[in-house]
């Protein structure tokens, strides 16, 4: 059975829970909290970054969560996630690379350390400056999300992909740490919409991280 | 015939190119500035990111190093470049993001804002605290990377692949900007004078940034 290490806060575990939950994966969850920086975890993952998978039995480890999406995209043929012409497989990367990377850079990231890491780590409170700057942003990256989907039945084209997944996971964090405001942005919302009521959605909008509640709307299907 | 956008130090342009030289693939190199924000080049790649390789005969344009990388591996058959099992596939991509992301913001990006794009943007000196601390972090991930060339033949297993080639850009770069020392790191040192003297390496070896010149042993297969 495949291990998970992973915090419910952490969007690329999120992106890696969506896609084995659409390819029918099974796995147990770990709990690991990669800013404690534990010696076993970082023998296990010299970057201290989750997520990480293990299957002991099979004696594999996976490290960093495109590598591990790959994976079971290449060794599970249930629901592909990055499929099509090569070029088209090329722009599904491509957006998944601008989510993980600018979204989860612009919004996220500042977020996560702003409403957990600050006030798990240091106690302290969080600053409306970097709040302010990271919802702006998010603001931006919604405009580019509704003229994507103006022009696409999903983010990477005509089906749904693994873009999709990563977009979905990093807003998920986003909006549990309050970052989303959704007025003016019908394409996304309802791309959005339609993605929390899939079963392998539902599991993640229920989880809850000690330190800090979402907003009401954050699991409604209907928001 | 492709093009690629790029400027000489670029890291990530650097890993798409060995890969294309592997590969056999051909292209013409366009000189691009990604910091000048250029509204044509904003227009084919909203990130503003270097490399991006169109293709204007088939239509086809790619953004992202990883995807662009992926896309070639996909329709070139020559010189395998992630190959083996799927786990060992997941090696390869792990260390690739390491590279990516670790080494490069660990070290690279900081090179990078202080010896070439504060003189560029700014006309400002480097500011040393922050050159020092890159270096003595590239001295961390060339401990690593002995490590892993202890125990194997190459980076990613026993043959060349895309982590050696992603590793030889990011440190190329932080070699021309004068932020490697090679003392005490022998296993790095001969596998990268291996990958000085392959023909995809020489081209990338030999051009130069206006604004800041390389060490003398740079491009010297003996160092
Ligand atoms: N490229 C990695 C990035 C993973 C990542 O950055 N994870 C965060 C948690 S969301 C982390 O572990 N950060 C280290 C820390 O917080 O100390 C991946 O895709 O798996
Ligand atoms: N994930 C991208 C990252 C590319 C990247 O960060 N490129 C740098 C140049 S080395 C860049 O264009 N940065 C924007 C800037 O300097 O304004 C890739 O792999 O292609």
């Amino acid at each position: 059975m495949w291990q998970l290490y992973q915090f419910p806060l952490c969007p690329f575990s999120r992106k890696v829970r969506l896609l084995l939950g659409e390819k029918g994966v099974g796995y147990d969850l770990v709990r690991e909290s990669p800013w404690a920086m534990r010696d076993e975890f970082l023998d296990l993952n010299p970057a201290g970054t989750t997520p990480v998978m293990v299957d002991a039995d099979k004696g594999v480890t996976l490290i960093d969560s495109q590598a591990i999406c790959e994976y079971f995209e290449e060794t599970i043929d249930r629901f592909p996630l990055i499929s099509g012409t090569a070029a088209g497989r090329a722009e599904v990367r491509r957006l998944v690379a601008w989510f993980d990377q600018n979204f989860y850079g612009d919004v996220v990231a500042p977020l996560l350390h702003e409403r957990m890491k600050k006030r798990i780590v240091h106690r302290l409170s969080p600053d409306g400056g970097v709040l302010r700057e990271a919802m702006k942003r998010a603001n931006t990256h919604m405009d580019y999300m509704d003229y994507l989907l103006d022009h696409r039945s999903w983010l990477g084209g005509g089906t749904m992909s693994l873009a999709d997944i990563a977009a979905a996971a990093h807003l998920s964090v986003a909006d549990y740490l309050g970052g989303i405001d959704w007025t003016g942005h019908d394409p996304v919302k309802r791309w959005y919409a339609g993605f929390k009521s899939r079963p392998s959605f539902r599991p993640l909008l229920s989880e809850r991280m000690e330190i800090v509640a979402p907003p009401a709307h954050y699991d409604k299907p209907d928001f």
